[in-house]
């Protein structure tokens, strides 16, 4: 496969650009100096956009990347001899190269799911360690929402496993970096995702929403925030020219470019997802249910090199041939014809 | 003092903005999709440019932000028994949250100075600890170049601490967050001050130097390197959008508007002094030679709030009622001359 | 059930006291002063012995206790960015409430086993991340000998994982709390199971073999235990008063005590095993074959808490209502028939 | 130097052994099985015996050394962000290879003293950064008692750290490896000189008072207990068969032999002391107050390997030839009147 991928790819979200609306939020917020490392008014009309969508009680950090927004969110509501309950596929787990076990010491019990997805049951087994020293001591679940098998938690899904968690003395932990696609899907508000739903830490993603780089992260419950100034900092996730990463948020948020951005690629998602069903003598198959921007499908190994050869995108699992074609807030539907169209040719 | 500060203020280089060749470059770079995390055309390009100015082998890595470029730098060069050395004045001693210990586990052996500079005669009585279990390991002398208190090594002083670690078996790791201003102030190229005096390992900062975010860990021994592509995401600083602080790297090197901004800052420093000194009566002392793009000046203790009133800056000492002015890129001569009048009618 | 459990429980051999043979070593020793720390003739003594049982090129380091052991010599093959492999039931993964974890920042691959034992085959999936950045990057399997479940791995077992850790740039750790009983288990000499077999590193167990505390860390490979009195001082396992593990050492491997102990306590297991399979009806059924010096039978629920009044011993999985009966080198013929004559009056 | 030194040297009070009611207590409780990692009666007994001697409300745990106990101690009142201040003398900044940074991720802010005791003077300064996120946050103040220079803070500058210290929302944290010796010094009880002084987490030393091994972490505020059985766990200091650590403190602390073997200590430090001051010529002169167990003497450095061939001791400070002289519960009258009969013999 060439370095150089086609103009637009099917490989990730991350792939993509950034939207206009964006780059012109940077250049708006260029202007003289104002004081850095968040204390000046861009940052402070963010934030208060932030509880406009999540609660007026909300404590919000920004920070550079997805990884830091993820760590140290849960750095913060977590001591070392604790455990993070998640789904194996999760990419704290899987994608972070260990950020999480480095940066909090703890570890990360990993649980196999079918869709991405946690259930409570899973959960149940896990509890009858606390109090006993020998054993790391849940205290996290943490979900993603989409999941990085583009499916979404129900709000009753959300709920059941928030009230777990409290009722074990846990907190859930979110990371959103598709909440946006999430609340598409559902046609929910973030706040009925996220604090309606009991969750306590969420990563709020602007990088796949648009956005040149920046994520936030949002407290519920004002008092898990206490310490984060400081976690923030000595988790080199400060950053010094703080305006410029508000302005982005505050771009996204004040009207509804982070609702359109997430419904268009949620839609391409659902398009492609239906083009490829179609393709004659059931060649290709979804394995995933399509709630977000992701596809995943079966597509026979022999087909997969020449598919490649134009449009740049992952093989999830090499076992069952299975790929994963994500869609973004910038793809087109006469990308996704043509993509179908190649896959049509090629299949033959 | 308001939050809102004056246009530009004198407080620090990272309240200024970004300059408009930067911003134009985010904007050039955005079309269509390119591979994340680095792999692509204009991270390649950037790289290459790196290596024009700082030697055909170095390898160079991006980051987003400062904390991280340093952190990350030593961790990849320590263990955690190891030792790093530095004045006490460095950043990464006083103004980091203690983010190098966290994540490298190192002690921070920090020295004295009076002006930021380390010198060789304190380094030498604290490596009679080699080889003893009790202690931590001396591993690596790290300076600021320029420091933080606005002064400059000259190649023979970097020289003689280069060749110093390397005969002890150290590594020599210099935090260029100010690496253009110090060039500029020598009237040297990038690579006379590093990769020809014997640095191993060196943040080069971008943002201070008109970026938006963006620092480049540069090593110049290869062999250093091997693992710092895990080091930099388990380090939660590997940017997923990557082409956009590659863009800036590019516009900053390509000409030498890296060169062209730190010229400026420092002449305006300078200036800045000057003025300062002719001040009558005295009552303005500088306390530092000003050798970069900050001045550091005894003003006494009454008139400081008069002044921040109006011009947003830090008292650096309140012992000797010492305060730290930085100029940037766009620091004008009139924003010197009307602050400069303002001290005036102030001290009278 | 009552904290003060009966004379000799079957609940761990923790549990036992300590073999006279080791107490009267420390009593031996205790004349005069010697230097602190390990620099003494009595640990120079113990280090010759290891050589003798494990090969004259290792380097062996002694600590305070087996999650120290353990965890330490982990940390000296590993850097955090990497991950282990280990079964479910390790020690490291489940009774060292995250040491691992913490200390070495890595991650812990846990995989499923039906009887402690890792296999070949389970480990080929894993190593296809090697050079991504975003994946931990496997770099140790580590298995237990004898494993928790009471199991031992024959020599064709062991090599077959060590040629694999080696032909994929791993390294093989042992963790040997009772390599003792396998030794004794496959009749096989401490060089056979360990150094002749592939082993890089391994944690040698004193404490459960009858020491009162001290565990060794043995490096097969000297280069890599080029840090270890750092990362052992750091570790906070360095011992001031060495001669006193050192003497309990060389008391074990001088002679044969250290495998006359795990023979006996492997030969109590076994009688242990055998009586309970002739208590009529079927009624208790053995769950793992009896290699070490462990016993895990199920046992009916209903039945349990009457033999807990007496006995101390610790349920294993309260789904299948399985119990760890372990034996020690203070275990006698007696102990057992007594416990069993209990079961079959209880499960009459 | 010889690596075996003579009988009794005067390097260390771990250089000396054990003394014999410990190794007596061991062998009495060598019996039968008690449930391991201090679920025991003779841990509870020991417990009780703290309880007196502390304080009634004190939690008290037993780890193996003394490095473990400071680190963990600290990790259980700091969180990595914050900053521990200490002496530059402080064991825990000099002699534990960086053990604190490494678990606990805090900075230690070491401050320079004539004799190795804080002033409430130099903490004053270093309060200002609270809030602030770019620096540490300091929280812990930790005092030697005795120091590492064999002097001894008087309950009045206990009380007036400790004060500060709470003032300022920071706790006091003493490392007690010589509490003894000091409570011997001031004949004053343990409760005088801790509890009633206002210290929060002490380490409170067992091996340098005449155990083989083992110390106590003793917390004088239950809440700050609260997590620190995990921490323990997971920083590898639970002791499995901790019955006999719990035996060795019951022998220390049910009479009054931790008191007798530290004042007599105490007392040959003394005799030593005065011999040398009456050494003719005044070749031998004292640097610091004879407090505790310890002496500190220039001795002309021409003289010195000569006394090394017979008697092995540290050269504290190369610079002014000052030497560390250390008595220990078995140092006698003749070992002081023959080595300072050396000394007159060699300086003549």
């Amino acid at each position: 496969m060439s370095k150089k991928g086609p103009r637009r790819s099917f490989a990730s979200d991350n792939n993509a650009g950034v939207h206009p609306e964006i780059v012109e939020a940077i250049r708006a917020v260029n202007e003289g100096h104002v004081i850095a490392y968040g204390d000046d008014d861009i940052t402070a009309r963010a934030v208060k956009l932030f509880r406009k969508h999540f609660g007026k009680d909300v404590e919000v950090f920004f920070v550079f990347g997805g990884t830091g927004a993820n760590t140290l969110g849960l750095k913060a509501i977590t001591k070392p001899y604790q455990a993070v309950i998640c789904a194996e596929t999760a990419h704290i787990n899987v994608d972070e190269c260990g950020a999480p076990e480095k940066f909090t010491g703890c570890k990360l019990i990993a649980l196999q799911t079918p869709d991405g997805k946690l259930r409570v049951e899973q959960l149940e087994p896990l509890v009858h360690v606390f109090g006993n020293e020998h054993h790391v001591q849940p205290r996290v679940v943490s979900i993603s929402q989409a999941t990085e098998m583009g499916t979404v938690y129900s709000k009753q899904e959300l709920k059941a496993i928030a009230k777990f968690a409290h009722a074990n003395n846990m907190l859930l932990h979110v990371d959103g970096a598709r909440l946006a696609n999430a609340a598409a899907n559902l046609n929910a508000s973030l706040k009925e995702i996220t604090a309606d739903a009991g969750v306590d830490v969420l990563s709020f993603g602007g990088t796949k929403n648009g956005m040149i780089y920046g994520e936030a992260v949002v407290f519920f419950d004002p008092k898990l925030a206490r310490d984060f100034k400081y976690i923030r900092k000595q988790g080199m996730h400060l950053p010094s020219k703080m305006r410029f990463i508000s302005a982005q948020f505050e771009t996204l948020l004040s009207g509804d470019l982070w609702r359109r951005s997430a419904t268009h690629a949620n839609r391409m998602a659902r398009l492609l997802a239906t083009e490829l069903e179609k393709v004659p003598g059931g060649k290709i198959s979804l394995t995933q249910k399509v709630e977000a921007n992701g596809v995943f499908a079966v597509v026979p190994k022999q087909f997969i090199p020449q598919l490649q050869k134009k449009y740049f995108f992952y093989v999830w699992s090499e076992a069952i041939s299975e790929v994963r074609l994500m869609c973004s807030f910038d793809t087109t539907e006469e990308d996704i014809h043509e993509f179908v169209a190649l896959v049509r040719r090629t299949v033959k």
